[in-house]
């Protein structure tokens, strides 16, 4: 029978041919089946439990069609939900892809998105196993992690308690100063601008808010220890303020966890070449609170990302 | 905090409220953590595999926002990506909603949404375990259901093996028909008619064409054994043909599955009230063939539904 080359079975052959000779093919010796069939199947690994996250990636809402390079939304959209299962002490292990895209982006665009997924997917060990395609006007990305983690071990976000120290991994607010300096329209993201890459997902204040009310309890902040990220002049001259851009800007992939305080001592302060800072504590009392250098104490509000409540 | 009610925490609360006291939680005993946290975990039980699938459900592509009641599509969105797991000889067991919304829909539309789904959770014994909210101003729904499969006992669309022979269960054409009625403006959807039960879903030329490539086999159809849907007589006034609407209409979530020539005497005519029936055998030759009443045979071209050659 003639085929259409835009037709749903070729887009997902080209991105079945894409997957065939990565590595990260080999990362998926747990995965059967998978992609062309109805659905994959997953072994974990004795002893292991399977944990599994999904996120949105949508044009517009997550990233911008003009100003994304295609190779960082196939990058991006398999690192953020990974972010998920790494946050709950899990390793990666396969994913599925649900694609929605315009016919006009069936060609070089898909091509460029599947290389930035497929490093990714390579860098992260994390195999393709299937997924979904369809025809939409607009590109959304919905992409489900599957990982596991032994059993019993898996980090909750209801865990914390008083007295616990906590800490972050990497710097905090680059994502946001690269989004804001995007959207004036200075097309970093076409230069290879460490403030782009990818990377706390919807800011250090909001997804704090989110610990500590899982876990029931409060925490105190040091601002002068929250590692920052460097800013270039010309940030710092249309008023971006480094310090608010690490408590709410969001899409830093950056770890927030809490260690008890009789086990700080056993934790590096570089895992891997990634800085990990204690920038605070967990109190008993249910409130955000934010330590400034001269010794006041002020409430913080959390003011990060959330779809809901602010527009890009 | 003052929390905005229209927030993605308030929505996910919302979820989560709607499916605390239902009976499908009690489905989940293999599903810890999950909804509020960043991930779920999956157990599957002992000498069983995790099976997994994705589906899209869009509005405009899948579904109507102005014709389809909220409920049927709360129903329906779970409905049909359990079909894949079903398809595979597999049980759900628990699902991931990714759901994104107009903040107009976030009040009885999105109540309405929860009781469909939930009662499609309940009816196939699949909990929430999980998901991720965002706003959108289109209706865009994906879900990811997991399953669970004795150990090697997965059905694969790769099985099938000349002189098999070819079934489907109950009938075929309800919702392609019922489709088209309804943009016909007829406005069955608010009617409780059959036609738009929820229920082969790219369509019988579509999937056989893909059972068989999958098989590296044909297939012959004898046209006067397949199932057909009866239809109303103001369908016939509109030129509807019984044949071509189970043919080629999708959507219909009945089973298509081969079973060795010696076996099938073991195969009861109705399984749960529904019909299984035998509608055609696995040939060698890669090609699709129509027997007709008359002894002819023609070649069938695959005419489902791809989201990428036709438009709603």
């Amino acid at each position: 029978m003639p085929l259409n080359l835009q037709n749903e079975d070729s887009i997902l052959r080209k991105i079945v041919d894409s997957f065939r000779s990565s590595q990260a093919a080999r990362a998926g010796r747990s995965v059967s089946l998978g992609i062309g069939d109805d659905a994959a199947l997953f072994r974990p690994k004795p002893g292991h439990e399977t944990i599994l996250t999904c996120d949105w990636f949508l044009e517009g809402t997550h990233f911008l069609r003009q100003k994304h390079p295609p190779e960082a939304v196939g990058w991006k959209c398999l690192a953020r939900a990974v972010s998920d299962v790494a946050a709950m002490g899990a390793a990666p292990r396969c994913f599925l892809l649900s694609l929605a895209l315009p016919e006009t982006h069936t060609g070089q665009w898909l091509e460029l998105f599947l290389g930035g997924l497929r490093r990714a997917a390579h860098k992260f060990q994390c195999a393709l196993a299937g997924g979904d395609t369809t025809r939409r006007n607009e590109i959304l990305i919905n992409v489900t992690v599957v990982g596991e983690v032994r059993t019993g071990l898996a980090v909750p976000r209801s865990g914390a308690r008083e007295g616990d120290l906590l800490y972050v991994s990497g710097t905090l607010g680059e994502a946001e100063l690269g989004l804001q300096l995007v959207l004036r329209e200075k097309s970093f993201a076409s230069r290879k601008n460490s403030l782009l890459k990818i990377d706390l997902s919807d800011g250090l204040s909001s997804d704090l808010s989110r610990l500590c009310a899982a876990s029931a309890v409060g925490a105190l902040l040091e601002k002068s220890k929250i590692p920052k990220a460097q800013i270039p002049k010309v940030a710092f001259k249309h008023g971006h303020d480094p310090l608010q851009l690490a408590l709410h800007g969001g899409d830093d992939y950056e770890l927030l966890f809490t260690v008890r305080a009789q086990n700080a001592k056993l934790l590096p302060k570089i895992f891997k070449r990634v800085g990990l800072t204690a920038i605070g504590r967990i109190t008993r009392g249910r409130k955000l609170l934010l330590l400034e250098e001269d010794g006041h104490v002020s409430q913080l509000v959390p003011r990060g990302w959330d779809p809901f409540r602010e527009k890009l």
